[in-house]
């Protein structure tokens, strides 16, 4: 038997860098929004949904072997052009990027989970329903419902996150072979040959997102 | 029987209040000084540190009745002061004032504890060794250690930080007399009944700054 990691071993646990990176970018994201928060009730629904995505993170570290700054070093960095490309001018813009933005990250390893060679799940049991975006969807709704002028506002902020967000995917999927061996599994488990990988892969992502948005009451 | 809180209630009420509002500070800090961390590694260390914070919170408010908002109240505001006082220059200057500043008042809280009327062990119990501490002290040895010169410059900004912390003590026992209560209790229970209330609590206080700083590597 080789010590060499196999196949298997690579693909989740390159799957886990990428949601354990997610998942920490979501913890700075809301934790930031916590900080600046408009009331300390706000503040600490937040603060726990960040604590959630820790949690999420946490769950996916022990899947694989290794300490989570080594599973995590080959996406270091790798938010860092959606960053800058997306830089908030107001505290709810800066909540919605959080819930657009890495909720397309979290749905694409969700996706992709779906080619795993051992199944999804174990991966699924560790992420869950991902109640992080429930709790700062839920905020968002209000605030929305509240305001027809920053409502407007947000739609049109929602659109330009989502498009640098599903931008991200075919530079994740090119600068990491496993995960565009997990995409090409996963749209052959979904029975979906006829698609190439990522206009599925995106498609799939362009959908959920429009549920996303609904669910806070913008137009998508 | 009253259908009236009883002291007993308030005092835990009013302590749990401060100190889970202290754990939010805690954890909002820690959190901040995660996103810009200078690498990945510490970057995590100080998001999972942040969600120990969290962690002691949600045990902290287990131990009474009401929402998270609800209990913490009182205190919302309390650290307005003592933040706008100690704006951090530097990276390492905003986690020191996390570790000096939230340890002063974590300190302060489980003093109090000693003076709760069904004693401290539940109230111990919750916050259990604050490892919060030690994962934000070694980031800061390490660093002191490795630059003399931030280590003067972060000596220096310890006194200037503790003496804003200290500040604090008098106005949160004056302006929240079930505090003012636990204080006496706290110091009777030490059987120092020589000193008066606050000088015995800022020396205590002083104290395990000293121990703190000295963890760090740091002249107090």
């Amino acid at each position: 038997m080789s010590q060499q990691p196999s196949t298997s071993d690579t693909a989740l646990t390159t799957l886990v860098g990428l949601a354990a990176y997610t998942e920490l970018a979501a913890f700075g994201l809301l934790a930031s929004r916590s900080a600046d928060a408009p009331d300390l009730a706000t503040r600490q629904t937040l603060a726990t949904a960040a604590g959630e995505a820790l949690g999420r993170q946490q769950r996916l570290l022990h899947l694989v072997d290794g300490g989570a700054a080594a599973v995590m070093a080959p996406f270091d960095g790798a938010l860092a052009d959606f960053d800058a490309r997306t830089s908030p001018s107001s505290w709810a813009e800066g909540l919605l990027k959080g819930v657009v933005g890495l909720g397309v990250a979290q749905d694409l390893c969700r996706e992709l989970s779906q080619g795993l060679p051992g199944g999804a799940d174990a991966y699924r049991g560790a992420v869950g329903d991902l109640p992080m975006r429930d709790a700062a969807t839920a905020v968002l709704a209000e605030a929305a419902s509240a305001d027809a002028v920053l409502a407007a506002r947000l739609a049109l902020w929602g659109r330009r996150v989502v498009g640098e967000a599903l931008g991200l995917v075919p530079v994740l999927l090119a600068a990491h072979p496993p995960l565009a061996a997990l995409g090409a599994a996963a749209r052959e488990a979904a029975a979906e040959q006829g698609a190439s990988v990522q206009p599925w892969l995106v498609s799939r992502l362009t959908a959920e997102h429009t549920r996303r948005m609904d669910r806070i009451g913008l137009a998508a």
